[in-house]
């Protein structure tokens, strides 16, 4: 087999078999199949696609170039979570405990990674002593007791997409629907759950940004997932602005506890519920939505997931006390304010720039050994469609320095866009695709 | 500038202006645009295409990638050919005297090449003595004094081509028009001809299949060459079967000194006469093309072209006794015959499979520092609209050993059709297309 031929095949329509799939990432993976090769076979992928078969090949593929996760020591059912990605996602850090106060275990491998804020690593490292970096027993052991554990990835989980990825972004092949999907579902496979919810996200700050290649997307994740033998669901979700109204570490932890307090209504909690049903009924543990979304919202009320999120924060040696008494957590000792220019409503924010306004205070990363401040960020006073005064704050910025306070509200400022008429937002769950 | 971005613009239909092409090609040749990004472009290239601007933009760029040729020592119109490639092409043999007889100058680069045989350089080392290792001085004064030489290729010309084409060659991007184009003009225009005239093929044995393609390219061949300043026609010839009938280094220079002697009629001789015609009228030598082609018949039957040709043989150092006794050329010690199966008419000779009898032969290479065997070949006895009758040799194959004979006598009985009724031949020459 020659690599040329395959992308010969490929460029001009051709369909690629399961051997053809596995002898090039077999080869990318140990390294004989050159780069330059392969980023023109993601190229001639990105004009010509694949079929649904094809991207399920290439999803195993790329699943068995690494280890996979043996969660068999687990008893009952275990669930997983991905984003696509979103300025202000938390959504970990209240799924987890609000599901597995409900009967369902998540055992979630968690990173660093890049971008306006930290990971769900970073973020969690808010608690004093909090570690994940925990040995494959323990971590089993932990999602038995406690229902839930988030660990830092040691295993070498699919290596394949790993070069792939890094290809792929200096290369403008991203945005390719199978190499998406691909890339995606191989690492949530190797993680092992059997019930898998994906959060899509489309809008003006997300990567799918027209709303049906979003659903196209949705609907590809849940096929290849079934055809992989697991139940997948995904939620199309709305990300015209930032999720919830934290974007920073610590200030997103200490927006989780208030939600898990009861203290938030709106998209984060909503998310979490939608996102919740669907892993409840994937799980057999709810038969609809209304009684899946009534146990969700029970753990919050009865105060249920906060004292589940205390456990965890304490089975992984991180102090506890922060969880009730958030004044604990990391604090930026500056903070300024960013007065609306004019009077009106919020027609957008918009959410890539709300996250590097983040990145400019030092709460994300740009380089993989970047140090991150957990402390400094952006909370949102506005949202869209919320009615605001001239002179009236949009958001408080937490900074290290008075300087980058200024320029963060400056920044702040200009995410915003204000309209003199009444703003009508569209609704924010999309919709649910399950594979069938 | 990115490259990433420039990758995603040419993606997504954009045109790259002048200042990013320069920026990419000066990039690439330095080393600091790396292969993986420039075969995703390569592969943007070949779905999106390049306007004609952009196309003279990347040729001009590989241009001033590397050395000119300065040919401003040689008096009068220089003149120059490139042919897209194909079996059995001898044509410069033939063509360099014969337009050299009517005045027009032939300063050729030329090298040895991967193929079924070797290059010009290779056939011509047929002659003992015979060296293309000339200094520039000597290369300007033989121009001036015989009317045209020979060289190799020793000057950097276009260092970004050369890299450019091996990726593309490996990544399943030679076939995209603007690339084809920038890569033989950059070079032609490097060596510094005021005329230049390209044979394009088409058929089944070449590279543009179709005769539209064949057609398109050689438009825009002539427009990219009209835009940066030279005088540039394509002529668009039949490539169905090989061109002549000798296949094979010492075999194709016999086939070229019976042509200079008068002793051969065929497609060979009709394709030097034909671009013969286009160089004397580009070059002002000839008004029309009937008087063109008779100045250059008549060089054959005077004998001058013989003559030029033993001249330019003494002038690089050979022998050019066997120029008029070709016997001294490599012989191969063993012949075979290979007799058509039945009888009928020659429908139609696989010229790539011809070329891979010589190959199997040992008169090619496969890699860079293969050993040419020069006396082994193919000499076809029918050529496409000849009657066989059944036993009747096909052809001879000119061997090393009994039993590369005989398996060569099979391959090359396998290259003919034979088909019961009449065949009419497609006209050799398609057409001629003259830049504006």
């Amino acid at each position: 087999m020659r690599m040329s031929d395959l992308i010969q095949k490929k460029r001009d329509g051709g369909v690629l078999d399961r051997r053809e799939i596995r002898w090039m990432i077999e080869g990318y993976t140990a390294g004989t199949i050159p780069d330059y090769q392969m980023s023109a076979m993601c190229m001639a992928i990105f004009y010509q696609g694949m079929d649904i078969q094809e991207t399920y090949e290439l999803t195993m593929a790329m699943l068995d170039s690494g280890d996979r996760i043996d969660l068999s020591g687990i008893s009952g059912v275990k669930a997983d979570k991905h984003s696509t990605g979103g300025v202000g996602d938390k959504t970990s850090l209240l799924l987890c405990p609000m599901v597995a106060c409900c009967g369902v275990k998540l055992a979630k491998l968690s990173g660093r990674g890049l971008g306006h804020t930290g990971g769900t690593i970073d973020k969690l490292e808010s608690f004093p002593g909090f570690s994940t970096a925990i040995a494959e027993d323990a971590f089993i052991r932990q999602v038995n007791e406690v229902g839930f554990a988030i660990a830092g990835q040691t295993a070498q989980l699919c290596p394949a997409d790993k070069k792939l990825y890094a290809l792929r972004d200096v290369t403008a092949t991203v945005a390719s629907r199978p190499l998406i999907v691909s890339s995606i579902l191989c690492k949530k496979l190797a993680a092992g759950a059997d019930v898998i919810v994906l959060d899509v996200k489309t809008g003006s700050g997300a990567f799918m940004q027209r709303e049906e290649d979003a659903f196209d997307l949705a609907r590809t994740l849940t096929e290849v997932g079934r055809m992989a033998g697991r139940k997948v669901v995904a939620v199309v979700t709305d990300m015209d602005e930032p999720l919830g109204n934290a974007v920073g570490n610590a200030l997103e932890v200490k927006e989780a506890l208030a939600a898990l307090r009861g203290e938030y209504r709106g998209d984060l909690l909503e998310l979490c519920l939608t996102l919740g049903t669907q892993i409840l009924r994937e799980g057999g543990v709810a038969s609809d939505d209304a009684s899946a979304r009534e146990m969700l919202e029970r753990t919050i009320s009865s105060g249920a997931a906060l004292e589940r999120f205390a456990a965890f924060v304490r089975a992984q040696g991180g102090d506890a006390s922060a969880v009730y008494d958030p004044s604990l957590l990391p604090q930026a000792p500056v903070t300024a304010e960013a007065p609306a220019p004019a009077g009106g409503y919020v027609g957008r924010i918009h959410a890539e720039d709300v996250g590097l306004v983040s990145m400019h205070l030092g709460g994300g990363r740009a380089a993989k050994d970047d140090d991150i401040d957990l402390a400094v960020g952006v909370v949102l006073k506005k949202k869209v469609g919320d009615a605001v005064a001239a002179g009236e704050s949009l958001g408080t910025v937490h900074a290290r320095t008075e300087e980058a306070a200024r320029r963060g509200a400056d920044m702040l400022r200009a995410c915003f866009e204000i309209v003199p008429e009444k703003v009508t937002r569209s609704p924010f769950i999309k919709g649910v695709v399950r594979g069938e």
